[in-house]
């Protein structure tokens, strides 16, 4: 891929929820968010079919990552072993850009209920995704299912430490996940 | 046969469905769901403020059944048990029209992107409700919204194999949901 692709992709987030936040979500346009960016609308839909999926940009990728560390675990690996693989692999493209937007990308989701909803259909992708892939490594059902929902609790318990913690260097973003779903881990022993 | 007295809400949404099943969520008007239930546009607005809240209808319903069901579980309950007190409580709504229903719902929301999205918010709305009532009996944080989402999680799976089942009359949906949660309760003791 063009470096100057990769560029114009991630100011055109940039700029989305920049102007979310100045004007809301249902007042900004394709228009100005890509004037804002510096590129061409045609370039806009060269990247997002609309406003709406620039805000879960990565839902594929994520999913992808997930489902291949889960595939790529060791087979010693028992269900959750192999979701933390997951989160582990999926959390690296998390970089700052991502730890800098998420408290204004937060506010623009929580003031529209359209993006609430793209937003709730996007974890039950990335849940489906790893339910999906730890059946493929022969996990029973439910507890795929509940493995999976597990995985996704710690992801976004982990990001919205990490989005919202100190900016430390050294803070990664898999450490914040890894640690949520030890927590889930011990709070799901103490449910049985 | 419908096996039900239907009102004029519940005509709404039988002729929404279909309307749905024969020419697809989008093609599918108020105003022909209106004339199809043999009621006026405005009595259509009385109930639903649109086409797409009619498939989620009884979302408000379930989330104070739910809660009122975990609020009012005895001292003694532990959270799945509050849990399961509200699942009880709250699949005391659904009815003979949910289930003849239920496979034609699930294919209209199968072949729209809008009403997935809808109805993801509706589960994220539903385990909220949970975990909210949880934390109120004092439930600590990992712990609730764990609870939360195995409660969600039995609801879903007890309701579709109670929507895909053997017609019996004794054949309640609580039944379903019940079991569903020991099952996910048994997996979960799985995990850890």
């Amino acid at each position: 891929m063009a470096r100057w692709e990769a560029g114009a992709r991630e100011r055109l987030v940039v700029a989305a929820v920049d102007l979310f936040t100045e004007q809301g979500y249902d007042a900004t346009t394709v228009t100005q968010i890509a004037e804002r960016a510096g590129v061409t609308k045609s370039t806009f839909f060269r990247h997002f079919p609309d406003k709406r999926e620039l805000l879960v940009a990565g839902q594929e990728t994520l999913s992808r990552l997930l489902a291949e560390g889960i595939a790529e675990a060791p087979d010693s690996a028992g269900p959750l072993a192999a979701v933390a693989a997951g989160l582990e692999r999926a959390s690296g493209v998390m970089g700052p850009m991502n730890r800098e937007l998420a408290p204004r990308l937060k506010a623009a989701v929580a003031a529209s209920t359209e993006l609430q909803e793209r937003d709730a259909l996007k974890s039950v992708s990335l849940t489906a995704a790893m339910t999906t892939a730890l059946v493929a490594r022969g996990v029973p059902d439910p507890t795929a299912a509940l493995a999976g929902e597990l995985g996704l609790l710690a992801f976004k318990r982990g990001y919205a430490e990490w989005a919202e913690g100190e900016r430390g260097d050294d803070d990664e973003l898999a450490g914040h996940i890894l640690t949520a779903l030890d927590e889930l881990r011990a709070a799901s022993a103490s449910l049985t």
